[in-house]
């Protein structure tokens, strides 16, 4: 099947057709529809290269790739670009991916726009005050923005979660259960999903009367081995927490291998809230504790963005442009009653 | 810093210097040397766009993303991805990265190489006789294999580890330690790397007049519910395996979780050694039960490959076209002598 066949076989013009698959705004809804339905039917794919020379769309979203020598892929970023990945190719889309030092993304992207080869730029883990933001509004390419950013300008296309929210419910859980000295173990300092993960604990345990010591917070790179390290430290202060927030499944894997050492017990000394990003060979339900999560897929985040950036670019939509999405709280094994003093 | 200054700094006119960073072979080696050497002292960093402008080279690797709807992020895929990304991070590459389904990487590599977007490409993911070797060879891109094609011509440059001679030690030591029934937990069946593993196995095994049954081979994709579920299979065996060999870390984490849940002990009941590809997450010494492996890094396999593919585009090397990289085998608990019958 090709162009000229089908549309003969919609007694269409060629020029209409591909009009249509185009997103041109000429087509109307109805013929866009039946020539969408057409493509599905008989399984048409429309020759991409042909298309891209004669719209001037490079089908491509540009992304920065967090890289540091030495340090590990960071399988956050791997579950979100799955999610990219999987609504990407159903659109015949494809990624140019920048890799840049966590303290290089400015000049990434800036090298990313200019490079020409991207319709439409992402952007993600993003700090207080991003200055990335006034660079994207300064460029004529679409973009979203996965997360938000304290301090800025609050009028960008965003879809995020809600980090303080989820981290506020958590917290009154712990309290409920009677837990009074908490400790938080969380991303770098500098982003803004742990700023407002760090707010809502605060937020919470300020209605009970309570503070969050420094001593009992964390800022770390979200690393298995960094949650070993900072839970070590917990667990050696004086008046040791027994609740413990933390940002990462990934983290807390590395937790509760300290917890096991110290011979405690998690969900009896120890209780323990982790964020799960759903990331598949991390399943909370399958630690040998299963754990109490906030959940919120990053696989989902991924596709939606993707969703959100070809429809633009393909003239379908509107999409909301700024999206807050509410994390489930999931009660297991991980969390019980306060222990005795 | 910029061009004009480093060159008036070194006493060299901009062409020269322009040159040199360009890779250009009229610029001697000892002047490429001084000129590299003041760009590192000087942090200077040339305006790579408008050296692209210059050169043609838009200083890009391409290559095919594994994806598929509802499948998990390739946690392997991941790893070597950072490989590449912190050695493109030093020559200021970048990706093109194109999402398809396993069975469609002829047709993305296809729709990759016409872009026109990369001066390079590289596949993985090989099969036996795979058809993307022809193709590539009558592009006019350089490209770059992670593994081979049994069955196809073998003059294309690679990197490949040996996947035979590694499942050979590790069967031949299960051998020593008195084991008679054997099984295989491996990745798809149509791979390169999963049938010279294989054949790795059986040659081992017939060294002792023994053969590996069709019964005891799994092959799945490499997450951990897979692991379970054959782990589980081969338990239910009336002639139970004792020695299990396996293809990644991933797997065995499912496979461990299913001798725990039978009551069975591994490194007693059950001996297992599983590929190591050091994946951060899944570290084989903090297993509750150390494990054995064969280990080879995807993230240096990566960072090889980028060396490769971008030397060779600025001129540098020469390489050596083809590179098999031995395992290492690494012993701790998860082997143990066999039980008696």
């Amino acid at each position: 099947m090709n162009l000229k066949q089908l549309s003969q076989m919609l007694g269409l013009s060629q020029t209409t057709v591909s009009r249509a698959l185009n997103g041109y705004p000429e087509v109307n809804h109805e013929t866009r529809e039946r020539v969408l339905r057409a493509v599905r039917e008989t399984g048409y794919r429309p020759n991409k290269a042909a298309q891209r020379l004669a719209t001037g769309k490079a089908g491509s979203i540009g992304l920065v790739m967090p890289t540091a020598p030495g340090h590990s892929f960071d399988v956050h970023f791997g579950e979100f670009l799955a999610g990219l990945g999987e609504e990407a190719l159903r659109h015949d889309f494809h990624f140019v991916l920048m890799p840049a030092e966590p303290d290089d993304e400015v000049a990434a992207l800036r090298r990313l726009a200019i490079s020409g080869n991207v319709d439409a730029l992402f952007i993600a883990y993003l700090r207080g005050n991003d200055p990335r933001l006034e660079m994207l509004r300064s460029l004529s390419i679409p973009f979203v923005v996965h997360g938000r950013s304290l301090g800025a300008e609050t009028d960008y296309p965003y879809l995020d979660i809600d980090n303080e929210g989820a981290f506020y419910n958590a917290t009154k859980l712990l309290l409920l259960l009677g837990h009074k000295r908490f400790a938080l173990m969380n991303g770098p300092a500098q982003y803004d999903f742990a700023i407002r993960r760090k707010n809502g604990v605060i937020a919470a345990l300020s209605e009970h009367g309570l503070t969050l010591e420094e001593s009992c917070i964390s800022h770390t790179l979200m690393t298995d081995e960094e949650g070993t390290l900072a839970m070590e430290r917990f667990l050696q202060l004086a008046d040791r927490p027994t609740a413990i927030l933390c940002s990462s499944t990934v983290l807390s894997l590395g937790a509760i291998r300290a917890v096991n050492q110290a011979g405690l017990k998690l969900g009896e000394d120890i209780s323990l809230i982790a964020h799960d990003d759903v990331l598949p060979l991390l399943k909370p339900e399958n630690f040998s504790v299963p754990l109490t999560t906030t959940r919120s897929s990053l696989r989902l985040a991924g596709a939606r963005i993707a969703e959100r950036l070809i429809g633009s670019l393909n003239n379908l939509g509107p999409y909301p442009e700024q999206e807050l999405w509410k994390t489930e709280l999931i009660v297991r094994a991980s969390t019980g009653v306060a222990p005795a003093d």
